[in-house]
């Protein structure tokens, strides 16, 4: 498994934490709970282990070793001890041969698949074993139209998608994220620093980023439990108006805001984006263009045009990828109906209809994965607290989720990008980006 | 005139600056030369006077005005005094009509054409008159297809179009460049400093942009003069191989190797970049992708990623623009054939295909108009021997090239974006960007 790699001076001080929490990690499958009784009986016929070997070959032939019901072992790893995957099942085996990103998330969940041996490490040898092979079509293709299609996000789809996930209960989402609930890529200036420091941090990079001033308005496009909204107006002395179509996390920002004495200054409003109306020195949206769907980002464009002030900077921060491609199919699923993961190229669909500037493109990549190592890591210490609120599918289920997320922001599948841009003819801009570096 | 703007702690002394350098160029036009018997004889008549108002009119009523051959004016400007072009023949004025960009670079070229006041400004107000008119039909498509056909950009058609503009005498661009040579946009750390400096600063910008280390090799794709080249060798401790397909540069490049010594660590060949071989840790090209054409990016992307090692970095420093757009057609003409400015969602075609991780994009629009104002500057400064090389014609052409050049970034008409890259796999990337501004 190669750790996270970073330059010289961090690098050891953040191999050593990548160890420790990989550590904590191993045998997370004791127990997934699978009947014995649903174990497929008898052994595994010579077709079985050839469908198998064929599927790890179009695979990439990555490090892992596949136990299957009869104890037989197919096996493409050279790794001691392997990372190991237990097929339970027949019928799990013959319909990851479908679509195996989204059968082998299903049959993680159902227990029909366990691992043993880290769940990040599994999917990071998958996602590395991947691109030698044409995987294309494989499973990618064949779901494309489907996920089009999903990915329409008209308003009411959009309030769907996100009640799908965010509308769980805030009490499940307080076990893993940090104490303001941030729930998008950190910034670790120090990767030792806390998840608390860096969601900080984070927070600061991006009122920087749009040089925010006291007076200034700000209008932010989808702002989560309302930490950002909160932070700026108490922090940089602006008034914000914050939107956002989840609404158990309006319900808890408005009573963050009411709490900090900050009511007058944000104003949280259950809406979709595309109603934001109004005139604002900065638009800032972290964490919501994976939820816009690509067929909106030219509408997006038309809206942070139509309520960005021609001297304002905005920032989009967002998951994103290094070339177009659709989200897994499990993970559109079950995980983030109607996502999509945009490459630069499709980003650009927002901004260059408009003819803004773009000022400054920051890839976080690597924070994202020390991100989701925290969630996950406090996920797994809260474990018998969500055990209390979900079932057993639904814990393994967001176990893989984080778990493969790491591993996707650690490969390279997956990265973080933070845009600034104002309107194209503005030169209020900063003459360079050192004040960023500046310590306060 | 709207002087560039930047962040309020440089804006006055910048402000300043800017004002000496307006009216240093007020009146450079007071004899262009034209013979008397050259202007059209008699009154200019109501449908000539018709064809002018119209003609402004579609250029969204910037902020001058014409006087033609009979001293006739139309006026679209409110300013005092206003920005005066003098049109001294019909024929001139009928050109216009047809290309409005090409035929005033010529008329101004040949001095059918003249400017009472900056011709900064007058391309300023242009500039910022025409996206409030529907420019496209105008001008702009008209010349597209003409404009594909010329960017074809072979290797002899490359060659021959750095030939027009790069081969002219290595002592005429030593009159206004700065002592190295670089003929990029500089980067001025602080606006005040010199341009010798700020062409430094840029270099360094990018060489810790990339991460330079001692003992890395570098290839460089279109090394000009060779100033960077020779600045990372004697600077950094790295080997370059250096390409550029001008003779008259390579042949200064190796002169000032042999002199400076360093000719046993920077290889200068004189070839073009599609022949590129070997294994570097980094690539990097300033200044080069302008001559490159939209259809040959996937090529280069081919040529990077065969070239640079997984773990290495790369930049590409380019003019740009917001959204696609041809270059004006009296610029490919005269200046730079074959050349093209792309916007972000363009330059991602040398990169998504190869699945390229994007890490960093600067824009330094606003250094760019800088480095131009001081190229200017020195230009006219020296302008009794540049008559001593070259004809009035080339003088008014080059005048009006470097002129044109500042309006456009300052209205946003260009960009200079600055993209850093990386094998998409790649973690052995800077945590965080804050080592670019820390004093050495």
């Amino acid at each position: 498994m190669n750790p996270i790699k970073a330059d010289s001076k961090t690098k050891s001080a953040q191999s050593e934490r990548t160890a420790d929490f990989e550590n904590n990690l191993i045998h997370p499958d004791v127990d997934s709970g699978l009947p014995e009784q649903k174990r497929t009986a008898g052994k595994a016929s010579a077709f079985d282990k050839w469908l198998m070997r064929t599927m790890l070959q179009k695979l990439g032939n990555p490090e892992i070793e596949v136990v299957l019901w009869d104890d037989s072992v197919i096996t493409t790893s050279t790794s001691s001890p392997p990372i190991r995957v237990y097929i339970h099942q027949r019928s799990t085996l013959n319909k990851l041969l479908i679509d195996p990103s989204l059968y082998f998330g299903e049959g993680y969940s159902q227990g029909t698949i366990e691992v043993e041996g880290s769940l990040v490490s599994l999917n990071e040898a998958i996602n590395r074993s991947m691109p030698s092979v044409n995987a294309k079509h494989f499973y990618r293709d064949g779901i494309r139209g489907c996920l089009r299609w999903l990915s329409r996000n008209t308003i009411d789809a959009a309030r769907n998608n996100v009640h799908h996930h965010y509308d769980i209960g805030n009490d499940f989402y307080q076990l893993w994220l940090d104490q303001q609930l941030a729930y998008t890529c950190a910034y670790f200036s120090d990767p030792e620093m806390s998840l608390e420091a860096a969601q900080i941090a984070k927070m600061d990079h991006v009122c920087r980023k749009v040089g925010l001033k006291p007076g200034d308005t700000v209008v932010e496009a989808g702002c989560g439990w309302g930490a950002l909204a909160l932070h700026m107006a108490k922090n940089y002395g602006v008034r914000v108006k914050a939107f956002n179509v989840s609404h158990e996390q309006i319900i808890y920002a408005r009573e963050r805001a009411n709490a900090e004495r900050l009511s007058d200054r944000v104003e949280f409003v259950e809406d979709d984006w595309r109603n934001i109306t109004g005139s604002f020195d900065s638009f800032v949206s972290v964490g919501m263009l994976e939820h816009v769907g690509l067929k909106n980002y030219e509408e997006l464009g038309n809206v942070i045009s139509r309520c960005q002030k021609p001297d304002g900077r905005g920032l989009i921060h967002s998951i994103g990828c290094n070339s177009p491609r659709v989200l897994d199919s499990w993970t559109t699923k079950r995980i983030f109906p109607g996502a999509h993961v945009p490459s630069l190229s499709e980003m650009m669909r927002i901004f260059e209809p408009q003819k803004f500037s773009i000022l400054d493109v920051e890839n976080l990549r690597l924070h994202y994965a020390l991100t989701l190592e925290h969630w996950l890591q406090r996920y797994e210490q809260n474990i018998d607290e969500v055990r209390g609120m979900f079932d057993e599918k639904f814990i393994r289920t967001w176990r893989l989720y984080l778990s493969a997320s790491i591993a996707s922001f650690r490969t390279g599948s997956l990265q973080l990008f933070q845009v600034v841009f104002t309107n194209g003819r503005n030169n209020e801009v900063p003459w360079t980006r050192d004040k960023l570096y500046q310590s306060d």
